[in-house]
């Protein structure tokens, strides 16, 4: 994590942007060893769209100021135009020529957007909503981003960085102190869950995630979602009310989108975390919602959907999921919703039934740590009031032989329970033990409340 | 199939229990060879309750004839009381002693039913009804019942027998001609699929079994279910609207249980069937209910679950679908509500999510007979009217990166979209041929409803 502030050196724990040096016209030649690279990954993510296959292997196998370099020096003339035939920066899988053109044409995207960018604006921007640049080598850096085929190459974060490390992502660094303090021990302390959904949900489907979301979040698990309408800010609004929540924007965390949620992202912020992988000053285009995510689901340690129609963009958080190897429930609804469809659809597939908070944290810590089955058989809710409840075998058959409210022979239940005489007294003994039937004489009945 | 007539032989094409010569005290030493087995094994059905393992165990090794050899001239005495230590009619797999007295134990509990029993009197009753008598050996026979550990030891019929013969449980019997008049060409025809539930059910649950059984009727699958309040009811109306049904009752077939149902149950039995395992005259006792199950589970190809509390006979008839190697479907519902949180618990257990007739059919004609999931997605209810949809790569991004309303340069479209510019013409191309974006001169904008 590095404060995104420009003042002087050393006002944080980790090297701080502090007063770079004069920059080159794209403004990431700095000098300072531990943030050029920051820089040159800031810039990164304003140069190519997110998950730019050709900008994720570059930064991710040179580097990202390396990147750059190759980038300005042998793909950019002197004029920051396009070369026909640059010298690929990787070793090329098959046709040389073939993969020369495709640099090329990679470069040729990025070229626009170089054209007198200086990401210290951006990062100025971040400092004074005092925000903070996350970098993969950075201790707090969510590592379950990493099993992403086309990682973020930084992320852009308000709020507290240190909430984005679950245990399950970083099992080798300490919890920072602030995750420490918030959360409870528990099994789901220290877990990450994405809770997303459709935006055109249902009163239903936000009184559930709400719920959801505030027994999540009690037990210390951090609530993932991306701030939409709907499903999403019933998730952080539930997750509030208990404890932390992170919203993954797909355009500048700069800006709150949607406009209607501005107060939501604000106690997002104030509490948690509003994160994006791209600069302050994005756009938060529809392309992008749907990269934006990989990330909710990478940075999760399992996603659970409560609505979604058949298309949902939440459907394809749950298939991140699944690429990236995370648990994926989904809450049932009516089959009469159409909110619900795309839920019962991922149900086909395979994913889990999820029904309540105990549910989803199971998603995420299965190791018998919790056993929601278990726990819904002991609920005093759940316990059967049925006459025959808790018996089996002959003590069921005599009980259920007994007439409803007369008395009876052990003559006659012996030959409507289908049973031995021996086996019927044995029974009628166990029963009258158990205050389920009474004796009057030779005869027996049904106890009071038995019957 | 033998009709339970004892009018003068010959009237159907099996030979009926016609004119059997006079019996033991037992009813069952008929001379005619075919009758004798049929009138033991409905002795049988009277003497030991349904499942009763060393009845199941005797009769399925010895025949029931002979089993009834060794009850009443080794089990017991000329006064027909049970004999303390009789001769195994098994070979015993232990001790000796114990089998012998475990043997004794069981020929006591069926010893109080053979006083004065004689078991023509049910099959007066059950002709009367205009009812039948079904064996193992009767070509007529649900060989799915043969896959219980413990079978029926014969059933008891009213209405059209022919309507037990699932295609899957008898590939190598022709389907009587009723059945096959009765049910349309397609992909469920003479597949037999049990649909049931709890007796406290909702409107939603009640709704969507009407549905869905009309549904699946309607495409000649036989529905089962149990005859009882709530989704069983729902399942048989459903059914009759569009085809046939047949219900398996926990007591005789005489009384149509529970009175409530009578009239649905009267029209069971005037277009299906109405089955049980015990005879007229048995009271449908509470835990008759439970090994009834075990028949609704076996006589189908599949079993789909629509609402069941925590604790429901409708699990039970599921675990017996597991146990016979059936699939199992279960209908979600509102997780707020507790008729639906058994359903939610097969799903958590592995029970596939069905939602309306197809996916129900899926489960019994999965070999791409039926794609209920691309059939949805071919459904005009839910195409997608998004703004992206049906589209991908950089046409996406393009569209995306044009503005709602305003017009746009190539130049700030390459800019916005993160594309090079010939990327981005060929998209822009691409969008005008679907009639998305329109061009005027040298500036693009969306054209009217792709905004």
């Amino acid at each position: 994590m590095r404060a995104a502030n420009t003042s002087a050196a050393g006002s944080t724990a980790h090297v701080a942007c502090a007063d770079p040096p004069p920059a080159s016209d794209v403004g990431v030649e700095a000098t300072v060893d531990g943030d050029a690279e920051a820089l040159a990954r800031a810039t990164w993510s304003r140069l190519a769209e997110p998950a730019d296959a050709h900008a994720c292997a570059l930064v991710g196998r040179l580097g990202a100021t390396a990147a750059l370099d190759w980038l300005t020096h042998e793909a950019l003339d002197a004029d920051g135009e396009p070369r026909p035939a640059p010298r690929p920066p990787l070793p090329p899988h098959g046709d040389a020529a073939r993969a020369s053109a495709d640099w090329a044409t990679a470069a040729a995207r990025w070229a626009p957007r170089l054209q007198g960018l200086d990401i210290r604006r951006e990062l100025d921007v971040l400092e004074r909503l005092g925000g903070s640049l996350l970098i993969p080598t950075d201790p707090g850096w969510p590592t379950g981003l990493n099993d992403l085929e086309r990682p973020p190459h930084c992320l852009w974060v308000r709020g507290d960085p240190a909430l984005l490390v679950a245990r399950r992502g970083a099992p080798d660094v300490a919890l920072p102190r602030a995750r420490e303090d918030l959360v409870p021990d528990g099994p789901g302390a220290g877990c990450a869950l994405a809770l997303v959904g459709a935006r055109a949900s249902t009163d239903y489907g936000e009184h559930v995630t709400f719920d959801m979301a505030s027994g999540l979040a009690a037990k210390g698990v951090v609530v993932i979602s991306g701030g939409a309408f709907g499903i999403d800010a019933a998730a952080h609004r539930g997750a509030l009310r208990t404890g932390v929540t992170v919203s993954v924007s797909a355009g500048g965390v700069d800006r709150l989108y949607p406009a209607g949620n501005a107060d939501v992202l604000e106690e997002v912020i104030a509490t948690g975390a509003l994160v994006a992988e791209v600069p302050p000053g994005c756009q938060p285009g529809r392309h992008r919602f749907l990269t934006r995510n990989r990330l909710i689901a990478a940075m999760s340690d399992a996603t659970v959907v409560v609505e979604a129609a058949w298309r949902s963009g939440a459907l394809s958080t749950a298939h991140h999921a699944l690429e990236v190897g995370r648990p994926v429930g989904a809450v049932p609804g009516p089959v009469t919703s159409m909110a619900s469809v795309g839920c019962h659809r991922l149900l086909r597939q395979g994913a889990v039934c999820v029904t309540d908070a105990d549910e989803a944290l199971e998603l995420v810590a299965p190791l018998g740590a919790t056993d929601p089955d278990a726990a819904k058989a002991a609920d005093p809710a759940n316990a059967g009031s049925g006459l025959l409840d808790g018996l089996d075998g002959p003590a069921a058959v005599v009980l259920d032989a007994l007439p409803a409210r007369a008395e009876a022979s052990v003559e006659s239940i012996v030959r409507a329970a289908g049973l031995t005489e021996r086996e019927t007294i044995a029974a009628l003994g166990l029963l009258e033990l158990e205050g389920r039937v009474e004796r009057r004489g030779a005869a027996w009945r049904r106890a009071r409340g038995h019957r």
